[in-house]
């Protein structure tokens, strides 16, 4: 069967070289068809590159190309390939992705083309790189209610809050480690500002409770402002600090979604979690918190999944209905810091006994070199709005949510 | 559609309940569908039952029910299980389980027989229980060469080594009070002697190179010998021991496959795996590692995935076809001691220098209380024949494996 790739940057190229190192697993479970590349859209020229005959710049020899059912779209960023992915569905091509932008704004319209069409679109990439998660967690939604998802779903950030709990390394610092590695982009902005994370929550939302969530509804928080200070009085209660995504069940009618730092203590799964890898944790009603980890990034994890889903498509000529879900509304996505109670980290100029006299109970926290007007403790269960009341005419430095994961 | 459950204890009356507790989401990967249980099969009576006019003890009513489509064997056991199996794929009817002992012996006949009369037979409960495990493995292979597979399969012997690790409870008390607990049975032989994990090494083998493994070609060591002055030895240089299931690739024609304790150090994501809790590492050449975690048994978890998986029969009327592997053969499954090299750790009564010259490397453990004739230490790679080799002459106290998992 004939495919194509488009975009040929870290993930589309790791995707030519999964194809061709893995022909014999991929015939295995296409009852012998071999995938074979026959177009790659780039618009640089990739001379030297052993493939060049297979590129092409007009998206057109793509689309146009009858013999094509399968298309991977590694471009990113939601123009072109937004427009490029309709025209194929319309098409009756499939489609697979990596692109958590493109299924985060546009998943709804783009699944309903396939669906009307005929045809699968597939973004088993989109989330967790290489690690299986859609899937299971529909298998797990066949005879679970979702309770609730945690998940550390930003291996930049990830990397950058291990750099700074295991080797103290302040956030700039480990920032320009991460660059230096090739983790972080020289605008890391869509990684530290936790856009990135916003958008696979959003991923993980619709196809967990049914209905589209958008960007713009989840209330997302980055790692800019986080300091070894936190991480230290985090670390004398046994907690580290991540970037977490989380999504919690209300009601059939209401979930809340957000992304922003987290304080999550030794043994959870999630803590342990360290450098680039991702975790995705899921609470359900019967099968209690199951956890999948795995390298969230990275060329050839990305591209096994994506490749993973071409063969997926490949096998199955009619559209698969488990990657469905309906509109939201605007109302769906209720504001969790009125609604969803946890404990808080707060580290603050205050006296001890005024924090006593502020929460029902708190558990005050250390660490060397501690100012003798500051103190940082964990507070009782409450929203955040309730939270912000009582702290009213403190000088707060810093407050973090505390997890139940 | 008509289901039925074989067998009501544990896991077939969880069955029943998580059908009734999840009719919306069941139905929702129906396409309307309902799953209506009209048979329970179980010798015994249970007269005060809400299900009591469900019961039959003549496996004969579910087998000649023809609008019977999908069947839960949740009885245990090889017999009557195996036959009752046979017969119901043979009358066209696809049956699911959570029936480790019997796929790993019978899997390659009823997978046969299933593809040849066009119905499902499907487990994703016997292995890892309530974890989604078995279809994400095979999505992995799809783009992957599966390098390796480290898991924490019995949730009683890793219930048992964190009392021993966490509290320093010696093995018989920690053994007690998993019995008092309901997490081992009153005779434990299946799960501290290792055959249940055994069990389930045989299952994800088979899934993962496609040839059947047995039980009798798995050497299998329990956890029995496992004592407190191991496991202070261990934690002193950062590790814990795990009951590991462990699945080596070496060729397309050998594989390697064991069960014993094994050393493995923090932050190994194995290493945080508490309590009940199972945990199956999975290596990929494209992928990496990734891990899935949760509750390996329990009667809501495990029923959710058996559920998943009738629910998974019942959408598709034809047999899936990835669930499938040929015939091994006696060659297949080789040796570990002779073709496997890892690290060691050895306690024994020698001294030092004694130690350093028989190995190129020595890492000595200390502990609290340690006697001046015992040494403890983690040795280079080499396997467990060269090994055994090396100490001749030496009074071995304890070794175990070290993984690099």
């Amino acid at each position: 069967m004939k495919v194509a790739v488009m975009g040929y940057g870290t993930v589309g190229s790791g995707v030519v070289e999964v194809i061709e190192a893995h022909k014999k697993s991929i015939t295995k479970h296409t009852d012998g068809e071999m995938l074979e590349v026959s177009h790659i859209l780039d618009l640089r020229d990739f001379e030297n590159d052993p493939h060049k005959d297979l590129f092409t710049k007009d998206f057109n020899d793509i689309l146009n190309d009858g013999e094509v059912k399968v298309v991977a779209e590694a471009m990113g960023g939601v123009n072109p390939a937004y427009d490029f992915t309709m025209k194929l569905l319309k098409a009756g091509k499939s489609v697979v992705t990596s692109n958590k932008e493109l299924v985060a704004q546009k998943g709804l319209e783009l699944l309903n083309t396939a669906k009307e069409n005929g045809v699968n679109y597939l973004f088993e990439a989109s989330v967790g790189g290489g690690i299986p998660i859609i899937r299971p967690m529909d298998q797990c939604l066949a005879a679970n209610n979702i309770l609730g998802i945690a998940g550390i779903l930003n291996g930049t950030t990830n990397f950058i809050l291990t750099k700074m709990i295991e080797e103290d390394t302040a956030f700039d610092e480990a920032l320009k480690i991460a660059q230096d590695k090739g983790y972080a982009e020289k605008d890391p902005t869509a990684d530290i500002e936790g856009f990135d994370a916003c958008r696979k929550v959003c991923i993980l939302a619709s196809l967990a409770f049914g209905k589209h969530v958008y960007p713009n509804q989840v209330e997302t928080e980055g790692i800019t402002k986080i300091t070894l200070e936190d991480v230290s009085y985090i670390a004398s209660a046994g907690g580290v600090i991540k970037l977490l995504g989380q999504i919690k069940y209300i009601s059939d009618d209401e979930i809340a979604a957000f992304v922003g730092p987290a304080v999550v203590f030794h043994p959870s799964q999630l803590a342990s979690v360290n450098g680039v890898f991702n975790a995705i944790l899921v609470r359900g009603d019967a099968v209690g918190d199951v956890c999948f980890y795995g390298q969230g990034a990275g060329k050839s994890a990305t591209a096994s999944a994506v490749v993973a889903d071409m063969v997926d498509a490949a096998k199955h000529t009619e559209r698969r209905k488990i990657f469905g879900w309906e509109d939201g509304n605007e109302n769906y996505v209720v504001d969790y810091k009125d609604t969803i109670k946890m404990p808080f980290y707060v580290r603050a100029k205050c006296t001890e006994s005024k924090a006593k006299a502020l929460f029902d109970e708190v558990k005050f926290l250390t660490r060397k070199g501690q100012p003798s007007d500051e103190i940082a403790f964990i507070t009782d269960v409450m929203t955040e709005n309730e939270l912000m009341k009582k702290l009213e005419g403190i000088e707060l430095i810093a407050k973090i949510k505390v997890t139940d994961y």
